[in-house]
């Protein structure tokens, strides 16, 4: 699945209810998510852990969606060669 | 460009050094991406919110390579109409 497709899915899902809620109430859903993201990484369940992921991958998505962000095009600053801002050790 | 095809390309780019530095430290990096996405979004600035973005993703990315998980799949769990866990308003 292309990342547009799935940021799509998640557009006609929940975009509207999420243009509601609006970026700062929904920033803090995405947190909660990235705290369970935590919480998983520091447990031995796969499964949680595919979950976890994907949880927040959504919550990233509805965020872009909802700040008008193509996230499949932001990403082309990952495909050049030489790619800024990538942290070091 | 696939999701699995992004996290392949990050895990060329970067996974032998992201699995060297180990999840906790990896976890701390991402969580500077999500704070610097959220200094974007409190700002006017259409393109540092794109590079958040990606660089948030990136990060979830590397975050997936080192756990062996493989976010495409993991997203499998979006894609039917039943989806668990998505927040209320």
């Amino acid at each position: 699945m292309h990342i547009s497709e799935f940021q799509q899915l998640i557009s006609k899902k929940y975009e509207r209810r999420d243009r509601q809620r609006g970026i700062p109430a929904t920033f803090m859903w995405f947190i909660e998510e990235v705290g369970e993201l935590a919480t998983a990484l520091a447990a031995d369940d796969k499964q949680n852990r595919e979950e976890e992921f994907a949880d927040v991958f959504a919550w990233l998505c509805t965020l872009a969606n909802i700040s008008d962000v193509d996230l499949e095009k932001a990403c082309d600053k990952y495909t050049s060669d030489d790619v800024k801002g990538f942290k070091p050790k």
